[in-house]
């Protein structure tokens, strides 16, 4: 290994020769001194040099050899001076924008399209920086609660799930599917595991071009038998909401200032009294945002007791109140971010469900068999990670938040 | 919440009222008294009940309260005395064998087929609860090495990374691809991140019938920059083993008995000191994992300097050894488990090794773009998650690894 110390380890090391490595952040060359700035994982290093050196430009891929030397005057306190620099690669290509500017000077394609460079720049990464860690966040709590990972196919027979906006693949000159989403395959897991959760991507042929929609995005997925119904998902939602930002303010502490408190119950509200249309519009879902920060001081609000009629084949009506369901989703800063609910779990209410809305049983067999064989009460919830990630940066479109966006534009990089 | 304890909790609790819920496992009605072993996530609890009482079938979904007895004789030293049951799903169908034998009386196809069903029997569950602390040992090591998790996309503009085996999807209209691994976005984001890893499915259009190849797997790919060369990529690796073993250890302790011991340093051979042949055969393969075992007393085995010839034109050569690479693989009980190696880093090696091997740059553009910016020395590698708990479970065949496997001719459930 390159034996180096870390720029965000310096300060221990004043007064040591230490080796450090990184990229060429910022070059300036005054009169009477020459800085480099070198830019690795961990944050920045300053580097004196004489003013006659032949220093290298910025993007370029160097070691310094140097001592660590206490100045007040540097970022973190200490610099390094009496440099011995190494360039390990050059770059052949200026970035489309300087990286080094606090503000990105580009548009949003720009970004995208010179992903691989463009989030270097520290702004455009943090939002990657809260996505690992709140997924970190998700998976650790759902450990600690008696979760199993699994990992379900991402190929599959039939487009059943929703029946529009599949994409189509070419399996062994079979006709075959990219998944939807896990649902189907987590609830048959609920069998064998009670609790499962799977991170993983979806897909949606999704033909509208949308700031919120991708054609590929990351589902943190969970599903859990033995609840009494839809409320003890969200109990259990609460919690992983919670999981997650304490695990973005733990590792990443620049990050701290965006993040939501979690209240220990959040704020619900019942379909039927916020709405007289169907389903939610994007403009009420905001309002209703807005109310539970006003009323409530919470980023977060349940809508719960959706239509059945708006949810999948699969929801647990309501069996209080004909005609609404025990399904849910959650808002997030005028935004959905979650879905959920309790689904039946009786073999029979398949059937009859399906029925009901005329469809065929053939084309669920391998699905509605799991059902056959004894399920237990259950219920679950997906988080959209790119959604979670954008709202919580304020990012205005969901590809600010997407390493390599897929979309109805946009197959590379 | 359905109030209940666990059968792993219900030692502490003997002498109080309880109840549990889980699945019927058994059911045993002697003359005597009656038997019901109950199955939840964590193991089993013994019911008693009078020789008269109408006990539900097996695999009915029960909730069960009682008095937790004192019992030596029963499993854990303590059973459910007095219980009161309640049905929560019947099921309709028997399962294809009984699952409350230790021995599996059906056949690999059968356990496939019926999976939601098959899959609660304890013994074909293990390989999953191996596999999820193994990832969970994964990701937990790369995060104190100061990696950062990505996602990336599964769909591609063009099949370039082998040329072979793959999958085509309609994208909107056009031609793309199901990603055969996450390599060229993992070494783009070193650029970004220094060091990243993703756990996530990879899609081979495996046109052969074998007992360990699927059409999808689960690949855990790590990538990491500021490498002298592969030695490091091999030292992480190590570590990375090490924390998964530690994490089956520690998560699934009947499992302990599977586990290999992990060297401080794996033995390595170099490829041009054992084999005359361009690669390795799977017989070969066997035979030095044999020798590292008895020789070095270690269930893995390095083999380095893998012919340039058989690697991929991204490998990094070896400087003093021409026509060997920079590239491993890694051995482990009999059956290659890891693919690694250190990879070029200069944009002119990349359009170089292109050059020589007669193919265009043009399909590699958005990849080939990121060296031109400036990118350190770097390596990686990507192990087959159903082929580690394959190999540690001693399955004859990856499809006993794998929840619901995806190959020629098995797309449901």
């Amino acid at each position: 290994m390159i034996s180096r110390i870390l720029s965000a380890e310096l300060a221990e090391h004043a007064g040591q020769r230490v080796e450090i490595a990184g990229w060429v952040h910022r070059r300036r060359q005054l009169k009477s001194v020459s800085f480099l700035v070198v830019r690795d994982r961990t944050g920045l290093t300053q580097v004196v040099a004489p003013p006659s050196t032949d220093l290298p430009g910025e993007e370029s891929v160097v070691r310094v050899a140097g001592l660590a030397t206490a100045n007040p005057q540097a970022p973190g306190g200490v610099e390094l001076t009496g440099p011995r620099i190494t360039v390990l690669a050059e770059p052949e290509q200026a970035p489309p924008f300087e990286l080094f500017r606090p503000e990105v000077n580009a548009g949003l394609p720009a970004v995208l399209d010179h992903a691989p460079v463009a989030l270097r720049h520290p702004g455009l990464r943090l939002p990657f920086e809260i996505s690992a860690a709140g997924v970190a966040g998700f998976r650790a709590t759902l450990d600690r609660l008696g979760f199993t990972e699994i990992h379900t196919p991402k190929i599959v027979g039939s487009a059943t799930e929703s029946g529009a906006d599949v994409f189509g693949v070419d399996y062994f000159g079979r006709r075959a599917y990219l998944a939807q989403s896990p649902q189907f395959h987590k609830q048959m897991m609920v069998g064998v595991f009670e609790r499962v959760y799977e991170v993983g991507p979806v897909f949606r042929a999704e033909p509208h071009d949308t700031a919120r929609h991708l054609a590929q995005y990351t589902s943190l997925d969970a599903e859990l038998g033995f609840v009494g119904d839809h409320r003890d998902v969200m109990a259990v939602l609460r919690e992983v909401l919670a999981g997650m930002v304490a695990e973005v303010r733990e590792r990443v502490p620049r990050a701290a200032r965006l993040l939501p408190g979690v209240p220990a119950e959040i704020p619900a509200v019942h379909f039927a009294d916020v709405s007289d249309e169907p389903d939610l519009s994007p403009a009420r879902e905001r309002e209703l945002s807005a109310w539970a920060l006003r009323e409530h001081g919470s980023d977060f609000l349940f809508v719960t007791g959706y239509p059945m009629a708006k949810r999948p084949f699969y929801t647990h009506p309501d069996p209080a109140r004909p005609g609404y369901s025990n399904g849910f989703d959650l808002l997030f800063r005028g935004l959905e971010l979650v879905t959920g609910g309790q689904r039946l779990h009786r073999h029979a209410d398949y059937l009859a469900a399906l029925a009901a809305r005329g469809e065929e049983a053939g084309p669920y067999e391998g699905y509605l068999r799991a059902f056959a064989h004894g399920m237990p009460p259950h219920g679950g919830f997906a988080i959209g990670l790119e959604r979670w990630t954008a709202r919580l940066t304020g990012a205005a479109n969901i590809r600010s938040a997407t390493l390599f966006p897929r979309d109805l534009h946009r197959l590379s990089p």
